[in-house]
């Protein structure tokens, strides 16, 4: 899937081109960039990019996160976020508590044993950012991080 | 799944926190843009991500491609390519043919009416190309463009 076809495409016919050209160019970069994340986590940790990023999700809240919250937060597609859950409960990456006030909500931490876990990836994955962005020089990161927020901002307005 | 949680990440701690950010930035553009696309495809064309997919590739195949070769240039994740194309020959807007020098293999290509119906999509697909990036001036389209080329060959080089 995480292909580069989009050279082949780029000469696409009719107007908005350069627009084309950048959809598929970012649909590019995000592939490429995601099927090197998803191997390493695979080779190095034995883990899914699904579980690292709810992992990453849930570092991030420490007072915990519903289900339906940890589905709204992960950036990449699971099948399924409840089995994913109960999969980590299991392994004792993760707990559920209710709180006091509503014994209907479940709430999901990390146990230490999950935020030790993450901690090593994290760090691994922070070394892989740098290797894959590399190509870039500081002031290239800062000015693709600045006409990407406003990409951002626009597809957010329409 | 394709929310914008990168705005609560861009704080997290240690080295390579731009390069980091630079992924998450790419990433939630994409996944913003790309459900505005899948959204604009199914309501307007009752027609899938993938589908529209399989059919531009086929569109820039004129001599058609084998079922490996649309496997490889897909762009979106498609559960089971084998299955989209059954449909789509169901549909009348795929063909199959056997190559007269080799009969085991399958070459699928566009038909009239696939061609027609895809070329409707196209320019749609087109105007909004324009209109989810919109927000940019065409000197920031094309510093996008040749920043993001740049992350194209480092990501390919690691």
């Amino acid at each position: 899937m995480p292909l580069d076809v989009e050279t082949q495409l780029s000469d696409a016919p009719g107007e908005h081109r350069d627009e084309l050209r950048l959809w598929l160019r970012l649909l590019t970069c995000t592939n490429l960039a995601e099927s090197k994340i998803r191997r390493r986590l695979r080779e190095q940790f034995a883990v899914t990019l699904p579980r690292f990023d709810l992992l990453a999700q849930l570092e991030r809240a420490p007072d915990g996160l519903t289900l339906s919250e940890i589905s709204k937060r992960m950036m990449v597609s699971n099948g399924n976020t409840t089995l994913l859950v109960d999969r980590l409960v299991a392994d004792g990456q993760l707990a559920r508590f209710s709180p006091p006030n509503d014994r209907r909500v479940q709430v999901i931490t990390l146990t230490e044993q999950g935020r030790a876990s993450f901690a090593d990836m994290a760090k691994a994955h922070g070394e892989w950012m740098a290797e894959l962005f590399g190509g870039l020089t500081k002031a290239e990161v800062s000015a693709l991080l600045a006409l990407l927020e406003k990409v951002k901002v626009g597809l957010n307005a329409v």
